[in-house]
């Protein structure tokens, strides 16, 4: 999950790519609900889908099932906003 | 952002409050969208409060605005799924 080195950069400059990383973890309870994190996946996909133009090879999507712990880890390279902008103007 | 403690804890003991945590982070680029955290945000939980019953007072959001990044923080300690379990059986 390299949303830790992502969020650790905090530096000012802009970056090259825009970029736009999602991390979701639950943690259950011995009665727990099992499979919130793959029900709420495509869900989320969808709102993002929503307000970006997604290129589904630009989209890596990891997840992790522990015993206590699920994890869904979404990176998204974002399309270049500069060319939509030159395009609506 | 407690979500990195949260992702170390890694045990597999169950634990006491079910729990589910969001990550949001956009890093932008000089021409970057930039109120993507904050459109998200909104859809982002109501995406959950449709299969998840939430109640408000549980409900942790934190927003962090940095020139080049944007985090976006949800914490969230779900109502008990045993009694929710008991009630339906």
């Amino acid at each position: 999950m390299n949303l830790l080195s992502f969020l650790s950069r905090r530096g000012t400059a802009p970056v090259a790519r825009e970029r736009l990383q999602i991390l979701l973890a639950h943690e259950r309870t011995a009665f727990g609900r099992s499979d919130l994190v793959a029900v709420l996946r495509e869900e989320i996909l969808a709102v993002i889908a929503k307000h970006v133009a997604i290129d589904k090879d630009k989209v890596k999507v990891t997840m992790e099932r522990g015993d206590a712990v699920s994890t869904l880890g979404v990176d998204i390279e974002l399309p270049d906003n500069k060319v939509a902008r030159l395009a609506s103007a």
